[in-house]
């Protein structure tokens, strides 16, 4: 499956150039887990006194590996970590087996790696419901620890892929009175759900020199507004895992800098895991303002991005903002029709429960035509706020979810 | 739009054969509201003394429509009651003018009838956020009464219609020892929405003698397992609404059996909207017992019903039982993934968290063949239960409502 689709017309150009980051090595191998002929496990060494940070789905049926990582979180830093990742199988609903194929991998890291297995966390993506043939991981482990190095980060990063159409990866530095820190990262998804294979994994890298407390508290408090933001088909997967690493090689920052610059990379991600949801043509920016409280706003702004109405419309670059009313109608915030302001870009389209007078069906027109859209809303009510982002609804999600058979 | 589309493969072979109810007579007729050729407004009036109940949607941008009829449910019986609809335009987010399209043709409709204001019902279904052309409805309110009849049921039935590929109806009858009470209804609705459009509408009127407050009660307590259970994208409309009229010409009835005859009708008709869900090729069953609640079991039954990702793996008549495991991890309801269990139609497909022995793709293939699907989720928790119905999701469904402009 992977690599038979199109590249998303949302891509960027090309995988960026990323930053080594000191105390990090990489490897990627293939081990045939599902896929041929490309690399599907990869592996991240992190040197003694590494922080780690982790949020993880919050599905009822979650995969084996999440449930170890979540138990294995804040735990002592001295060892070292490893992070291994594989694509193909995601060892969801496999259950005790799934468990045991956890620990064999764990254990066959800690022991190549010279690591506490508390200290090796895993992630897998693929199909739910087989059983993880894990021997053929630990058969490899041997050459992916011969092969570390600290430059391999775009093959690490197309090997944790499954039905993404391009590899995810950004970067940032921050500038401190004793240095550089710079941020890492790279991701994979396709949308929360992928042809028989489901799950976004995000794993980011800083030399920072850190907390491994702080570093928990500031992803989980940077999560929110950035992945947990994002959607393309409201399907939340049994694996999504997002993991952030810090060598403390670097010099320390300020957490709050820390955090913003974090952020940044996130939402970077973010964004190119929307630009390469299933099917995608447009790219939306759902901005909503003015509602009763941040949580209604997040309620209205993820009721229009996931409504296959609304979806649909953009695909169609239909100016349709009577199913945008629509949505913010079934979305179970407060509102107050006569309140209610909606844009599409700069543009009034309705405000006072109507159509803008200064509105015409061109105008709403003209935006849509573009690759990226903005729709803006107003509930005119409070100050709560909230962005989301999403994608289009079209004829390739149905096609890449419906036609092709697993 | 209207009439472009093929009928859905999962319609009935023809309408119903509905019988005339005591003290309703209907009529329909063309107004051009916004379709040419075709009848567009339907006018039912009842006898003095009917007792009328509704039930609409909850949306935060109700239409005016919904929100006068809201105002006048439980008045004064003793004059009659009319209930006008018209297809084309929703008459929803239209400020002011939305409130005095309905008082004028509540006040044409009053006039020629014969009857307070307070006793005439309108609903709106099409476009939103365009002003409603009244004049065209009230200029012919003089055809319409004069085309009054027992009889006019299909064509009715059809009046309302908007990208329904069939018109909807069902009748039971009631024996007891006085002679028979007959419930007739009809729907219109293709999905909570379509192109441009919205809504489903749905008129039952009966004969029985059964209190105004009463037949609330019962339709109100009705709607849960049936309007309420079906969807089709997850959209909710701002015009939903369902009414019921009882014109007391015919014997009383214990409301117990009242209810369930009703709930006949009701859910036969929900089906039929189901039916005709936009680009619907499978008729979706999703049973789930054994959940902490019956509100539990709703959240799973829904986050099933609404997944894309299990819709489209129904239209790849693909048996993706991980996608059902995924659907029930995110609805937010108590699971225990060692206690689900998962069945298509009567076959074991997972159970103690992992795949059945005795299940094979074959078995699940098989099931996925046929146009009527059955999903079973045992929770293995407690005694909630729920059973919601729903359609696969197809390239038609993305055709309808991307492809078409408006």
């Amino acid at each position: 499956m992977a690599g038979k689709l199109p590249v998303s017309p949302l891509a960027p150009a090309r995988f960026p150039d990323l930053p080594a980051i000191a105390g990090l090595e990489l490897a990627s191998v293939a081990a045939g887990v599902k896929y041929q002929g490309r690399d599907d496990v990869m592996l991240a060494r992190l040197c003694p006194g590494s922080a780690v940070a982790g949020v993880f789905t919050r599905s009822a049926t979650r995969s084996a590996p999440v449930l170890d990582c979540q138990e294995k979180l804040g735990g002592e830093t001295s060892a070292g970590a490893a992070i291994l990742v594989n694509s193909g199988n995601s060892n969801a609903f496999t259950g005790g087996a799934g468990r045991a194929s956890v620990e064999a991998i764990c254990k066959a890291v800690a022991g190549a790696c010279d690591l506490p297995e508390a200290r090796v966390f895993t992630a897998s993506t693929g199909v739910i419901g087989e059983r993880l043939p894990d021997d053929r991981i630990t058969a490899k482990i041997g050459d992916l620890v011969a092969g570390l190095s600290p430059l391999a980060i775009e093959q690490s990063a197309r090997a944790i892929c499954t039905t993404d159409t391009f590899a995810k990866g950004a970067s940032t530095v921050i500038e401190t009175a004793e240095g550089p820190v710079t941020i890492m990262g790279f991701a994979k998804g396709s949308g929360m759900i992928a042809p028989d294979m489901a799950t976004m994994l995000v794993y980011i890298f800083t030399d920072a020199t850190i907390s491994q407390d702080t570093l928990q508290a500031v992803l989980s408090a940077g999560v929110d507004s950035t992945f947990n933001a994002i959607t393309v088909d409201s399907d939340t997967s049994t694996s999504d895992s997002l993991m952030v690493a810090a060598t403390q090689q670097g010099p320390a920052v300020d957490s709050a800098v820390f955090a913003e610059a974090l952020n940044t990379v996130m939402l970077d991600l973010a964004h190119q895991v929307v630009r390469d949801g299933e099917g995608a043509t447009k790219f939306v920016e759902v901005q909503v303002t003015g509602a009763d409280s941040d949580a209604d706003a997040k309620r209205v702004a993820m009721s229009i991005a996931n409504s296959p109405l609304v979806k649909t419309a953009i695909a169609g670059e239909d100016p349709n903002w009577g199913r945008i009313v629509m949505a913010v109608g079934k979305s179970g915030a407060k509102a107050d029709r006569d309140l209610l302001s909606i844009r599409f870009g700069e543009a009034l389209v309705a405000e006072n429960g109507w159509a803008s007078p200064q509105y015409s069906e061109e105008i709403g027109a003209a935006h849509m035509k573009g690759d990226e859209i903005t729709i803006k809303v107003d509930m005119g009510i409070g100050n709560g706020a909230f962005t989301a982002w999403t994608c289009d609804l079209t004829h390739g999600y149905i096609s890449i979810n419906a036609d092709y058979r697993s």
